[in-house]
């Protein structure tokens, strides 16, 4: 039952505002991740006459992540730092307000991939920003005024932001970013109405402070579902480490109503030498599943113990119901940056499938689907290495085969559309020392196309998560680093890093149409409808990690962790500048 | 006989690339600063059906003005400051070559009017860009190399640059900008080949210094042309004011080749405040006819001796053969700041028309023909009113009826399409020191719509020159910034502040036709073909001295010399953003 004690009350404003396809209310359209939409004015069929109906320019250089938010007639559009927030009138275009925030420029040098920002929240008449410097406020939509504010984390320290908030019942969840400052990761619940703390659970220590029940937090052991014990995390780190652990939790949240659970991904441990920080570092890596109203941790499954290679588990869960090897499945998908594409029951927590997505990955030669763990590949492993050795031709690089850029799900195909990275890596870990506030990172990469392929550093994949195979997959010069867009019309969209909005045909990823924005895209698509017409639309703005050289004036190839180099082709495409383009058939 | 001795051999390349309307190859398309193309596959029937093509952003904020040249299949785009050049393959969209000059950044500070550069120039194989620092750049248009590079002023003086460099024969012209700093204005002629100073003519100062024959220089007097005598311009200032009494020339320039005569304006005198420097300051705010290959000056005109209202004379000067009170013509049309469109002789310098181009304009009743004298209304003279008050509701505004947005000419129709400003102030003159460096302004300006009109900031008009009338006027929220464009096919060009590229009938000036660029548009239309099909383009990037608080985050009415106060409201409408939209009928 919907209503049942103890859960938290839907907010009724959201609920409505997503139901309506005209709308594009939440990051991904909705709760679940799919990034779906009912329209199909524009398909298969005529989507080769897409042309631009309107553009609007942020004012802000640099990497332009998540997109905007419609509801009605009022368009909500976000910048990169310094989080700008404009409310567009759709009748007009005009700008009915904006929010400014004054943040200290100091936060800039705490951002680790580049001063990019996921995107706005909408709830109960407010939309909620999520600043670069923690701080999290709710705007009034009509106005743009400040209703609540609270501080989430403290920038001095590298707690810094760029996930969206998400509003999920009468709550707004937010996590926090530094994982490259030893930052220790935690998520957190707050009032919808003001902005009061209500739970936040850690990603790594004490139960109590994790919000875990050793006897009723369930994870996958030994091919079934057993409680995790006492002291799950501080059992798996040395000393007092777990404090300046990581675990952070910058990425996409979803939330399933019938179960009341909330699903989200926590990132690397810290430091990136794994010698430093011996153990299997619990809770990072991991996928948890969260009580909304409480907080209390349902099941949690650790992918990468013992991170050696930055395969920072944030990336979204996608819930889906779909038939997994012929059983219908209320399943939860998830791309992790480890290159394995996992899909488990998300009611139970229970590993159904574990492949990899991206055939070029090397590190592990497959999941044990008993003890959930990767059969990591002792050359490719730079703990066996060991530090000052550079290990060489890992595949995927530290950005894993898919990054934050989230996947679409069709509920037609029952397929997942990834947008994802087809890079390797050199990785050479060394001894580090832990300030407060100072980058805690310990590894020098480089990064380049997987070799012996197609010679591109990105593919973007249709992706049967029943059988964990890929179903055809589309080759592209640059990592995919935008979102994907299914659509009912039959049409899957993304953006690439070189400035294209394509359009592929969800059956077969045959290209139907293209057209080039002002600058890269790592934006995610989205779509709406205005006055009985359909309209697709997307950031552009080079950044994040893949155009950090760009974004930040960067020059060294080992610079940017690496991206400098990998990916310093992009300059031959395009240029910085934060801009949405929007299109129609006219 | 156009090769006559003595006469400056014409750049046989850029003429041939001139010739073929596929190319944009000089700011204005041609010498003439016509800014008209014979190109009509867009047209008035179908220009309803124009839609984006494709977009670039040029990576820097700020205003972005002037166009960028297309020569073959190539593009030569530019940015505001640090000056940006890029060459983009019209095939693939893909950069070429880029070219980024590392200026100091307190250059910034030493421009008045925003960070705006107004585009490059093309001739003998080489791109022209004349840098912020005045640093003028012969790049190799194949590799993007430096082939010369000349030191054009001394930025430490406040002697910038934000003009096109022009290329006339075998020469590279250049002005320069800082008549807010006392610079003193001169105009320069640089070998194309070598980056050799062929000639330099001040605006002020002794007669060889001016390059100027008291005998053979004429000048418009008592209704007939007559030579300028010997000191015309040091008799005009008090003691050594003319070292540091502006004229600088930071316009367009045009060249007519039968007469080889080079055509441009010179700027306000310094300081604003008028009792300062009595005289009549020549030959500031001054019509200027040069020999191309000697720099001699064979006839000039001063529109507003004793500048009071910062009138500054540099727009373009249109060469165009029309009629004139039903006699054919050689003529020279001016739309001044003071708000006078003037005709003239373009062969000698004789006054033929001088009227008002805005009905708005009050501080002159008319110009006297015989003199060629302005009659200064006493209620608007801020030299009669004196230093320390404030002489209210001057039409038009310092920033003129018109100010660097060039006009276009129509031979079909004959009239000149003008983007307008309908702006009024108060002027409140005050002593200022003259420190070298600093700047030497000495007035508070508030700025407004023109009062008792129809309540916007600007027109888009067609003139006719022959009379001196308005044929029509289109009314514009915001003063039309942008150089308009017209072409065979009846329709002109033009953009606005807010961000709309407009198609109007040359006709009537009926709207056919709209779209909102990314950001404000201060750049100037331009159109070229690839490959069989016609396209129209313009730069989006709100800035300039209408934009400059955007561009510069000014917060107070009073600040960018009123211009702050005056277009606040364009924050409603757009933000910063420099990028180019290119559009086609699909
Ligand atoms: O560990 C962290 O806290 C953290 C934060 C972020 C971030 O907040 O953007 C990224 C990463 N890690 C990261 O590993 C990563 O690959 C990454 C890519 C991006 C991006 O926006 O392109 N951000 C981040
Ligand atoms: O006196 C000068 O040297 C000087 C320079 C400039 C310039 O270089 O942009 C402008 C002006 N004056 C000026 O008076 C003016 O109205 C103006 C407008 C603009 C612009 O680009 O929008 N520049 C300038």
């Amino acid at each position: 039952c919907l209503f049942a004690a103890g859960m938290a009350y839907a907010d009724a404003d959201l609920d409505k505002a997503m139901k309506d396809p005209s709308n594009w209310a939440a990051q991904a359209g909705d709760n679940q991740n799919h990034r779906y939409s009912t329209l199909k004015q524009i398909n298969a069929g005529n989507v080769n006459k897409l042309q631009v109906a309107w553009t609007f320019s942020t004012g802000v250089l640099r990497g332009h992540e998540g997109s905007p938010l419609v509801i009605g007639d009022m368009m909500y559009i976000h910048s990169a730092f310094p989080n700008n927030v404009f409310a567009v009138d759709l009748n007009t275009q005009e700008i009915v307000w904006k929010h400014t925030p004054k943040q200290d420029d100091a936060v800039i040098a705490q951002m680790c991939c580049d001063t990019v920002n996921r995107g706005l929240a909408y709830g109960d008449g407010k939309v909620f920003l999520q600043r670069a410097d923690s701080v999290l406020e709710a705007l009034d939509a009509k106005t743009g005024k400040v209703v609540w504010s609270v501080v989430n984390g403290d920038p001095k320290l590298g707690a810094v932001n760029t996930n969206a908030p998400h509003v999920f019942g009468d709550k707004v969840i937010t996590g926090i970013s530094g994982g490259e400052w030893g930052v220790r990761g935690y998520i957190t619940a707050y009032d919808i109405k003001t902005g009061k703390q209500v739970w936040r659970g850690y990603s790594t220590g004490p139960d109590d402070e994790m919000l875990m029940d050793p006897e009723k937090t369930m994870t996958w052991t030994d091919g079934k579902l057993a409680p995790v014990g006492k002291d799950s995390s501080l059992k798996t780190w040395q000393g007092d480490q777990w404090k300046i652990g990581g675990g952070t939790t910058w990425g996409w949240y979803s939330y399933d109503k019938d179960l009341n659970l909330l699903y989200y991904g926590s990132g690397n441990p810290s430091t990136w030498n794994p010698a430093q920080r011996p153990g299997d570092n619990k809770w990072s890596m991991s996928i948890w599943a969260r009580d909304l109203d409480t907080g209390k941790v349902k099941w949690i499954y650790q992918m990468t113990p013992h991170d050696e290679w930055d395969y920072d588990g944030v990336n979204e869960m996608i819930l889906a119901d779909i038939n997994v090897k012929g059983k219908p499945t209320k399943a939860l998908v998830h791309f992790d940056r480890n290159g394995f594409g996992y899909t488990l029951d998300r009611t139970n927590g229970a590993l159904l499938v574990a492949e990899k997505y991206d055939p070029a990955v090397n590190w592990a030669t497959h999941v044990d689907m008993k003890t959930g763990r990767p059969e990591v590949v002792a050359k490719y492993s730079t703990q066996h290495n060991g530090p000052d050795v550079n290990s060489k031709g890992i595949c995927p690089a530290a950005l894993g085969s898919k990054d934050q850029q989230p996947a679409a799900f069709d509920p037609k195909t029952g397929l997942f559309y990834v947008p994802t990275n087809h890079v390797c890596m050199d990785y050479e870990p060394y001894e580090v020392d832990y300030t407060a506030g100072q980058p805690y990172v310990g590894a020098t990469l480089a990064m380049y196309p997987a070799p012996n392929s197609h010679g591109g550093m990105g593919n973007f994949i249709a992706w049967d998560a029943g059988k964990g195979k890929i179903v055809w997959s589309k080759p592209e010069k640059f990592s995919v680093w935008s979102g994907a867009l299914t659509t009912a019309g039959d049409v899957v969209f993304y953006g690439t890093l070189e400035g294209y909005l394509k359009a592929v045909s969800l059956k077969d990823g045959k290209e139907l149409w293209k057209f080039k924005t002002p600058s890269g895209i790592i934006g995610n698509v989205f779509t709406y409808e205005h006055k009985g017409k359909q309209y697709v639309g997307v950031y552009s703005g080079i950044g994040g990690w893949a155009g950090i050289g760009m974004a930040a004036g960067l020059e060294k190839d080992s610079e940017g962790l690496g991206a400098v180099g990998g990916y310093r082709d992009l300059q031959k495409y395009t240029n910085l500048g934060g801009s949405l383009t929007v299109f129609a058939i006219p």
